[in-house]
């Protein structure tokens, strides 16, 4: 929507439009009046104006992202507002909630915001039915949009991940490798990345041929999660007869409940029990013991996403449409990778 | 600065800045450099416009933050993204640091943008310094602030607090009337906030009278702090000789950190330590045993900031310059307050 748009809807003269917008005096009440209704309905912000000037940029990115509360969107949003700040640009930011419904209105209204780019953060934006996507590819008509730990293949896209098929893959070859044998995997999203880690775990346990008897992946529904709720989990499991003497999970916050149920159960980790978390939160941290968990490298990531983000804006050639991060497992006392490894 | 300003700097006429604005042809090219040159010279944005076209507002709001991967920040930030939204008003994103000189600069940018008004989250906005606070007070000349979590009295600012001085004066006292007789409190910030902690744990200490042994207060820099440098720290305090059967702490992660201390010196909570947290972070209830802590309400103080700047906006008479909430006592498994209590 623009000056001529405006112009079109009203009758009025694009000169007229102007003057409006101007507060000139040579305007009668009833034109002005029929203008400004006309920019109320269509949504029309001078901020376009901006852009038609010659002053290209409104230097606003927008970010989106589920839940900023969450501490991993959190951080993301963290890292890439300051790297957007040190670019000069500002950050629009919308918490769109993980309803597709929602996720598509708040990109419209990034759009006649008229940001200079949107940045997606997080894997659960990258839906796997393709049709869901079409808004983010229909953005990415108008502008530039980065996608944080999601791959998504079209023009003008540009994605930065972090190799989590691989991280629970490693996890998972070296529980086998220390002599676990019965496997259980929680999970708790169906994103992009969740089903990147779900494939690194059953191509792990296929690749062990017979050196494993059971494996066992159980999803559980993120809403309102507590360690008490995981721990509540894991303890039914059991008493239904799931066997595992190692657990490997696509979040910490399932694997600090499964420490909680071990030791409600008097199981002893890491002896009779491996667990591993993921993201390397705090809280891997304050349990005890403290967990084995990957560091998925969000900072490089966040920066990373801007550093392209700036290329795209200054039309460099070389901007690579797809980054590809390795993350890096962090042991601490829910395994025993090393000692037995070594032996 | 606005088109007048803009006129009178460069001596052009406001009707043929208007006509470059709208790319107007009958202006000369050199006149038209000089008006975008200015342009750019004095931060115009023709958000202005919005302004003057009697669509009086942008519906945006600037929310500064110091660090929004702080998991205390991060959720207030989320709170008051959520509330403003149902509200039609964007958030426009700084995250400032801790240092005055860059808080005083994002202020200027967010006043730059035209934002309707700027909340500032996060008691540590307020200084005990006063002229340390001058530039939010020249800011609320232009635009409501809004403070949550710090009281600064001053024409068009409105705060949101806990009442965090109460809530640790009666986590101390619970301590005291359990039997503790040598208190250790342990904080990490200056803060607005943080200063009333300190002043509770005072408070209670001295209306304990006698029935208190030692009491020590321990200052702790909170840059790149651990839950294991917290606990090197704690060691080193016993080492010296400083006696402690109750630690009191501002923040869940300094009472992680007595937790594990704990452990390796192998003394027993609640039996031989009690612990206190504050903020019911998720690490509370990952540690083992399990904090007690203090809920400090934060969802209200979101709510009700957001709710009381609309209130501003609409020009409602009864808005209130201080909102003030309890915090609630968590008890977990780090204390014995019940069990003593009725004993």
């Amino acid at each position: 929507m623009n000056i001529y748009d405006i112009s079109e809807k009203t009758g009025v003269s694009t000169a007229t439009v102007s003057r409006v917008l101007n507060r000139s005096a040579n305007v009668s009440e009833k034109t002005r009046a029929k203008v400004l209704a006309a920019i109320e309905e269509y949504g029309y912000t001078p901020n376009v104006f901006a852009r038609g000037l010659g002053l290209n940029t409104m230097k606003t990115v927008g970010i989106m992202c589920a839940d900023s509360s969450d501490p991993y969107l959190a951080r993301a949003v963290y890292y890439i507002e300051q790297e957007l700040r040190k670019n000069n640009y500002d950050a629009l930011l919308s918490c769109t909630g993980y309803k597709l419904e929602n996720k598509a209105k708040s990109m419209t209204m990034m759009l006649s915001k008229r940001v200079d780019a949107v940045i997606l953060v997080g894997s659960n934006y990258v839906e796997a039915t393709d049709d869901k996507n079409d808004y983010i590819k229909k953005a990415a008509a108008t502008v530039p949009v980065m996608v944080v730990n999601g791959i998504l293949r079209h023009p003008n896209i540009y994605c930065t991940v972090c190799d989590d098929k691989s991280a629970i893959y490693e996890v998972t070859d070296s529980f086998i490798r220390c002599g676990r044998k019965n496997l259980l995997y929680l999970y708790n999203s169906t994103s992009f990345s969740a089903k990147a880690k779900l494939d690194g775990f059953r191509s792990a346990v296929k690749d062990s041929g017979s050196l494993i008897e059971n494996e066992y992946a159980h999803y559980i529904n993120s809403n309102n999660l507590t360690v008490h709720k995981v721990q509540e989990i894991v303890a039914e499991l059991a008493e239904k007869g799931v066997k595992f003497d190692g657990v490997i999970t696509s979040d910490d916050i399932l694997a600090v409940g499964v420490v909680k149920y071990a030791k409600s159960a008097g199981i002893k980790i890491p002896d009779e029990l491996y667990v591993a978390g993921y993201n390397n939160f705090d809280i891997s941290e304050c349990c005890d013991p403290e967990l084995t968990t990957v560091n998925n490298k969000l900072e490089n990531l966040c920066n990373q996403c801007v550093s392209t983000l700036m290329k795209v804006f200054a039309d460099d050639r070389s901007v690579p449409k797809e980054t590809v991060f390795s993350a890096e497992i962090i042991e601490r006392d829910t395994t025993e990778f090393k000692i037995k490894k070594g032996s």
